[in-house]
């Protein structure tokens, strides 16, 4: 960010003809690599930016990979007891639990797919959103900075020719470089604001994530445990009768 | 299976002429009721094995679509915490538990679709092959009970022709129908005792697949709540130190 005393500099000296003070080019030569220091910090900003937007997209490609995996198994749990159910015969002992717990296992199945697509999947779209906003932000600030230099530029050039000095072109071309730099410094300056206070949003968010994803896998799985050891219980007690032969036909 | 003495007693009379008494032929008629009553029984078992069949059929195929989608969701869950422990960065609080809990969650996934592999689809498929050789042998009786009725329709023509008696003729064919009655009568038999034995193995069988697909689930969810839990304690503890901003660029 240090950019803006180069700009205050830079303006005090662009209202002199530096032409004829070589030192003060120089000095300004030297202040245009504390530009490019400034442009690094920028560079490692989108550079962090990238690594980010990339994390999350692919994080995103596995959350929605994970959710349709869980809508998945959730169809196939409820196939699956199905068939169960529809093999236990009537008479068979403690039928009733069997389908109660088969009930239970369904809404357990429903609530944790409907919250990993509430509760992690829908905010990290709405996360992933932003990021085409912030790229087309660099992209304008990339576009303002190559005519603020282009200006820059055709300012020195008619600065550096003394035999044809047109003053009103030199007005002319320091409004419009006073302008482009207007734009890229705003810019410039929000994105130095904005891209870092991003990327710190990414241990929030990955944690507000991972949060929900670890609280609905723990509560979905300690009731899938409880609801598997009835079923157990369940299938203990007919295994039990059944090896007495009571429903036995022959 | 009153059929056995239906027998004896026909083969008692096929030693005899039976043209010339009617009441034996009356009877004989009447016990045919009995061979019916038999057929009856068969359907019965014949209506059951078809049940059993079809509905082992049906299980199968919802096992084994279970199971796919569980190896789906391992790989998915492997993918997902892959990519959060890539997101997770090293400096990171409790970044040694994320990794070490990830490969627990990875391990009881494994352990949980190779139990449901081995110990319910296989059992499943082994079970399954069975039910063709007893369609086969349902068929072949089939068969046989139309070669024996063929050969005992045949005698009776011959028998109930007292102008062209061929005694020869008559014995030959006596020798068949003794043959196919008794190829029909073991393989009838056998039936007789497989076919209910059969179907009263849908019970442990049913059983014995459901406890083991519960005991896996049971292990399975139970401690994949814990790994949870402590996922869910590493990210409220990152969630914390983050608030503190020290993990903070800006």
């Amino acid at each position: 960010m240090g950019a803006a005393w180069v700009f205050a500099l830079e303006e005090k000296f662009n209202t002199w003809d530096r032409t004829g003070f070589p030192e003060i080019a120089a000095i300004l030569q030297n202040l245009g690599k504390a530009d490019k220091t400034t442009d690094e910090i920028f560079d490692d900003y989108v550079h962090n930016f990238n690594k980010q937007a990339n994390s999350a997209t692919r994080l995103q490609k596995e959350v929605n990979n994970y959710v349709r995996c869980v809508r998945a198994m959730q169809a196939a749990s409820k196939s699956l007891f199905d068939q169960i159910n529809e093999m236990y015969e009537l008479e068979w002992t403690d039928r009733d639990v069997l389908v109660i717990q088969s009930q239970n296992l369904e809404m357990l199945w429903a609530d944790f797919s409907q919250k990993l697509i509430e509760q992690v999947a829908a905010p990290l779209s709405h996360h992933m959103a932003q990021f085409p906003e912030y790229r087309s932000k660099i992209e304008k600030r990339g576009r303002k900075l190559l005519d603020y230099d282009s200006n820059r530029h055709a300012l020195e050039a008619l600065q550096s020719n003394p035999k044809k000095r047109d003053d009103g072109k030199i007005g002319k071309v320091r409004e419009q470089l006073e302008d482009s730099r207007r734009n890229y410094e705003t810019l410039n300056w929000e994105l130095h604001q904005e891209l870092p206070a991003l990327y710190d949003s990414r241990i929030p968010f990955l944690v507000s994530n991972f949060q929900t994803i670890c609280a609905a896998e723990a509560l979905f799985h300690s009731e899938c445990a409880k609801v598997h050891s009835e079923l157990e219980g369940v299938t203990d007690k007919l295994g039990r009768e059944a090896r007495s032969g009571i429903f036995n036909v022959k």
